[in-house]
């Protein structure tokens, strides 16, 4: 069976409410098409959407959008995001459907691993600082070598990021839901226990899934309990961290200094205090190289349109209830 | 026998004119205390210089006043000094006394090591212009994984860089002036075939000794032919780069970037154009920490001190003939 598969996007290239603010999405014309390429190189055959039993959704559309294409499609049965986090949709209540929904949770977890010890390597050896100060002049390096990191969230990124840090003999604690050890972690515990680790942290990393239960997660309690020297690397999602707490953690010196590949609000406003701390290095969302998304979510898209077609159990399928 | 140590320094924070301009120079006296309890615990006794047989010589003074020191105490025959690099006392013939040096090459690997993954990560992924502009914009990242490093030189840096860099799948290139493959590395190339690398590299690194061979062993030829987006990064002596041809490859955007933590002249003086490009970080001679520097000077220096009294090969012999 040769599945019939509809891309949809518009040729906006405005982000619409439910999309994340990526600076470097990929344009509109060579996703749609790399995708194409994917679908059909794959077996499956491009159709509208009126003919369509799965779908690939790109970003440049909203959830209310997507809601519509859904309510005015019942044939779709599957869809494919682009995205790795799907809390927008979550909180929409989209995710309900009785449709199978997969992300590309995982398929970018190499690069954002990267950037997270690109950032981590940055703070520590005061990189902004030195890029800010043009004059010779003393800053002393704090090194990752044998480093206490905590990485919260057990998924993709942190294992790719353990396969990083390996190297640096860190002592590495995952911090996630799930009670299954990950390999290559000294120790791994469950959210519950997150202040026994939180005192011993020399790097904490957020790596994790947005959902109800992890907005904030990491608050002015959290940020209280962790050493006066250690810094906060955030690649997941900027609702994760208290930006208020952070900031007041900032002012009080009791915290080191912090890396922020997202922020909240998103984009963050010029003139927000967090851009003119020298301690401080924001990115603005982009782990990822647009090469990089549009090659990971081919590969994606082309492993799901086979396994449809196989009737095989698709890749990075979200579960409703766990919002991720 | 008891090995009978001096340890010479003076108390002035000013670097002599044989001392690298590092910028985390470790005080003096806790430098000297940690290395005197260094000597002492590996069973040596702390005497004056006209009663030593070996000397420990601290940075903060220059290579006349260590040739001086030797002169008025024939009785010295092995100095410890403090430095990877002795290129200015090679430079000044110091070195051809009948006196064995030993230096602290390959101590302080780890943390340069760090120092020059930290640099390469921070220049593919434009944390400078990030660190700069304080407003949310899209920057493509370029990423390490897959990429093709070229690292000049075959110590200890390459040694432990090798070891940093194997997660991310680099095909490594490395070229030194010894036959011997290291360890590790995709391939081995002579120094004659430098330009049979360049044009394949991505990432260049420099991490080898200077002497009269390797001055400006990067120069205008050189640069022209790396690609156009390969980055240099320098974590060892900045005469090993033409700083003129460097700044005339920015201009003509013939190069990616660069990341400098040693420059020529050093200190880098204020106003000097290197400052000023987005695509070029520069960190003032700071790869290791103090309390670093201290503890593996003090490991080097109890282990001679063994070496000494037992009548084994000494660590990080300067060949005098070689320069390092």
């Amino acid at each position: 069976m040769q599945p019939r598969i509809a891309i949809c996007a518009d040729d906006t290239a405005e982000a619409g409410e439910g999309a994340p603010h990526r600076a470097n999405e990929p344009s509109g014309d060579a996703l749609r098409q790399a995708l194409a390429a994917a679908v059909t190189g794959a077996g499956g055959r491009l159709v509208e959407p009126v003919d369509a039993q799965g779908m690939v959704w790109l970003s440049a559309r909203g959830v209310s959008a997507l809601a519509a294409v859904l309510d005015t499609h019942p044939g779709i049965s599957w869809v494919q995001l682009p995205w790795a986090g799907v809390e927008n949709l979550a909180s929409a209540g989209v995710l309900n459907r009785p449709v199978t929904f997969t992300c590309a949770k995982g398929a970018f977890a190499g690069q954002v691993a990267e950037h997270a010890l690109a950032l981590t390597l940055a703070t520590l050896r005061n990189l902004v600082h030195q890029a800010r100060t043009p004059t010779w002049h003393s800053l002393d390096p704090r090194s990752l070598h044998g480093a206490r990191v905590t990485i919260l969230g057990g998924g993709g990124i942190a294992t790719e990021l353990l396969a990083l840090l390996a190297p640096f003999g860190c002592r590495v604690t995952v911090v996630r839901r799930r009670a299954e050890e990950l390999p290559g972690a000294s120790r791994t515990l469950p959210v519950a226990r997150l202040h026994d680790a939180l005192p011993h942290t020399d790097v904490l990393v957020l790596a994790l899934a947005l959902t109800p239960d992890t907005r904030t997660i990491i608050g002015e309690r959290e940020l209280d309990a962790l050493p006066s020297h250690a810094v906060v690397v955030n690649v997941a999602r900027g609702a994760h961290l208290h930006t208020e707490a952070l900031l007041q953690a900032l002012k009080n010196d009791t915290i080191g200094g912090a890396a922020l590949d997202v922020t909240d609000p998103e984009p963050l406003p010029d003139g927000h205090p967090l851009w003119a701390d020298p301690r401080v290095l924001i990115t603005s969302h982009c782990a990822d190289s647009a090469d990089y998304v549009v090659d990971r979510l081919s590969r994606r898209v082309a492993s799901n349109v086979r396994r449809l077609s196989e009737g095989r159990e698709l890749e990075g399928v979200v579960e409703p209830g766990e919002g991720y």
